[in-house]
């Protein structure tokens, strides 16, 4: 515990310490926490509740795109995962390794790795299952006709992070990566591009995260990848949060894995391959998007509990009242299909269970007590806005159903006024680091397209370029550090 | 391949050699193959569609009896594994062991082990989760109030088998695992009976399987657990395949781990415990219960396509006609939640196609051609007994609905009718043997309770004692093999 002055919820403030108010609301609104594995999490039922409604939105939409889900390998082997060269050089500083398949008690008693059950070729713990699914397609592919392949795998993987953060990063984390193989470099780019297209549908609909769509540039891109397709969202802090990515293979992985078809002609081609994927990651994004100092604020759409119904009684009798009149209201509430709890615990006060919820972002809270039901009423609290009503009971459920739309709406057009308000143009190196060092937040400006210029940028102002926007309109301008000519700004920020 | 005979799916017959016509079909059917890693399958598509529908229903069921998923880490750190000793001992044998966490380049160019990123201590892929999951509980629980606690994980987890087969024993799978903590020993005994009461109403809602609800004998016990409750299916060879188990953990994993709550009087206790899991290997008995000769027989409630439409075609222009007919009867059965495929493929000829439906167990097909479109009629046939009819297009949506329910039933009652015949009571040892060198199949006989017998009669005959059946009536006997007194049957079987 730090000595940090803290809310009323006992959670440090944003302006306090951001990067400490985020730890401790992770922790304290029961999402995740550190185990005992170093650098692995624990997801807690609240958080995970989110991440499946999180998965199962995504599901619907890959199916609803003719994807299929399929499930491939934990463990690769070393010689597969040393096929593509630079995916390899990617990911080899932060592989976790299989060596042995057994312990043995040994003379003293203890258990110990058993030295004669070593593996003759090392098994890599998945970082990503690029190798291990298109050795598998080279099996599945001869034809046209099986082409193309969409599919995709909710797994976990490992990358052995030495500075991990809850949902941030971690060594291990769950995610869905889809794999597909195209007939033609055409095909695989329109994928590519449907893909980051669904990425930003689902932030921006679903996590109500206003995101910018675009592309890595050479040095920021997946290793293996020819062009990879991102969405940055602008967290409180100002930093950005790469939030999901979609690669472009071309032919790399079909080569490195000997993967060719036979086309219409009869003539034999390597496949074109997509790769694309989200993570738990997203779950930090939202956090950091919308939560405020007393706790989680989450779009309805993902709240797990959306309305939360906290009875004010101070008899059995009196909560036997209530309880009758609720169950009413939420049987329309059932109807609608909108997810409550009735919090009828006799082991906390109302006012303990107002700042749980609040902590937990529960969008919608209704209390009801001896007043409210001899009066028809109800009362109505927000938990974005903090606003408070009373209401008759009449229509209750009704007036619910159009608040949490609204309320949807609203959480996004907050995140999104805050990204304008700290998106910056920007013409000059000098103003550029002005704005780094005072507001941060985006930063438009020009570049020259080289990788040493962004690599000089980068280890003079910790900012990267997040991506080349597809909508940056062309402009003509120069290189705010070498004057050189370019025709469009990219999309700069420090990130997570 | 071999060289036996096949049937005209080219799978061998299950007369023939069973075993081979399983391995076979898991492979021909879509389902799972093998991977490049040593005793790790691939799950296609089609096969993660079933089990997803599995999933789906199964994690309903354990919601509404009111428990929530969560994510524990995949690594166990070695010392937290050896805590619980019989746990330790009955999984050591198993286990993947993580030893590093890097790679490099070696002088020569190729990808070695990076020897100085050694871990301290070995972490162990989990082969089930006791362990890290209580030493979390220890931070969760602290009062009474915190109690129960009902949580599942759905996951990969590793044993390194030394034989392998798809689905049915592999050294990664999938499961579900329940970990359950309470107040009382009676409340983590009744948490374990609910538990295989709901997979026994899985299996036979669901997977159309019927099964005996009882308890392990001491030998054949989850390591670590002072009770194991079962659910034992016969399969069409004759042998058992343990379905699903759920342990009364007692408070083994609690003492090892330390985790004590305050009850009501202010006393502190260790917490009891349950767990329970099923896994991918749900997939085998599914396949091996309901199969036949010409592929896959899926019960209509797990078909990830229950109704397939072959149009039968000469020109473009007919098909459009088809086209059009068949939309009116796919709206009718999207609207009764059925599932469906309309394979117009132009590459396939419909005698093809049917052969391909069959393999895959689609329950209903329906094929429709020009002099249909004039009859008002469409041919209509059922995958578990091969009966055609022609109906009229009028209703048909209707017919199906119920059709489907009714061969839900039909494929329990076949598999039910099975079991029935093959289960022989026994009263003497030389029966016993001979049942089991001609017949087969479940053996309810009398046991005198003791290790020793059980461990004769195994090493004699390879049956096992595979449960104590939950109704299995009082009855005065004598042991088959030593004489001595019993008052109930057990139930033997040769098994998976």
């Amino acid at each position: 515990m730090s000595n940090k002055k803290k809310s009323d919820k006992g959670i440090t403030s944003r302006a306090e310490d951001y990067s400490q108010w985020y730890n401790e609301l992770v922790v304290k609104a029961d999402l995740a926490e550190n185990s005992g594995v170093r650098g692995s999490m624990v997801i807690k039922p609240y958080g995970y509740a989110i991440w499946e409604k999180m998965k199962e939105q995504l599901d619907k939409m890959f199916k609803e795109t003719g994807h299929q889900n399929a499930y491939f390998p934990l463990f690769i082997p070393k010689s597969y995962f040393s096929k593509e060269a630079s995916h390899v050089e990617g990911f080899a500083k932060e592989c976790a390794v299989v060596t042995h398949y057994r312990l043995k008690t040994a003379e003293d008693g203890t258990i110990v790795v058993d030295e004669t059950a070593k593996l003759e070729e090392e098994l890599i713990v998945r970082p990503t299952s690029e190798t291990i699914i298109w050795s598998t397609y080279k099996k599945w592919i001869q034809s046209y006709r099986d082409l193309p392949l969409l599919i995709n795998q909710w797994a976990n993987v490992v990358r052995w992070e030495m500075r991990t953060r809850l949902f941030l990063r971690t060594a291990e984390f769950l995610w869905q990566e889809g794999h597909t193989a195209h007939a033609t470099s055409a095909e695989a780019i329109a994928e590519t591009t449907q893909m980051i297209n669904i990425y930003a549908e689902f932030a921006e609909k679903y996590m109500a995260m206003p995101v910018i769509k675009g592309s890595k540039t050479e040095k920021e891109r997946f290793a293996g990848a020819l062009e990879t397709f991102t969405i940055e969202a602008l967290m409180q802090d100002g930093k950005a949060l790469q939030s999901g990515t979609s690669h472009f293979l071309g032919q790399n992985f079909a080569k490195a894995f000997d993967v060719t078809f036979t086309d219409k002609t009869g003539k034999q081609e390597y496949v074109w391959a997509s790769s694309w994927g989200v993570s738990t990651r997203l779950m930090g994004a939202l956090i950091m998007a919308h939560s405020d100092d007393k706790g989680l604020v989450l779009p309805p759409k993902l709240a797990p509990i959306q309305v939360v119904i906290v009875p004010i009684y101070k008899s059995e009798e009196d909560l036997e009242k209530i309880r009758e009149l609720v169950n009413g209201i939420t049987d329309q509430l059932k109807e609608k299909g909108i997810s409550f709890k009735f919090d009828d615990r006799d082991t906390h006060r109302p006012g303990h269970k107002f700042a749980e919820y609040e902590l937990k972002g529960v969008p919608v809270r209704l209390a009801l007590g001896m007043r409210d039901i001899a009066n028809g009423n109800i009362e109505l609290a927000r938990r974005d806005t903090f606003e408070k009503k009373i209401f008759p009971q009449e229509g209750i459920a009704d007036y619910i159903d159009n608040l949490l739309k609204e309320m949807q709406e609203a959480i996004f057009n907050k995140a999104l006024k805050f990204r304008e308000e700290k998106t910056h143009k920007v013409d000059t190196y000098e103003e550029f680091k002005k704005v780094l060092n005072e507001e941060t937040g985006f930063i438009l400006a020009h570049w020259d397209g080289t990788s040493e210029t962004e690599e000089k940028i980068k280890n003079e102002t910790k900012a990267t370029i997040r991506c080349i926007p597809f909508d940056a309109p062309e402009e003509e301008g120069r290189c705010m550090v070498t004057g050189k000519p370019s025709n469009k700004r990219v999309l700069f920020a420090k990130s997570y």
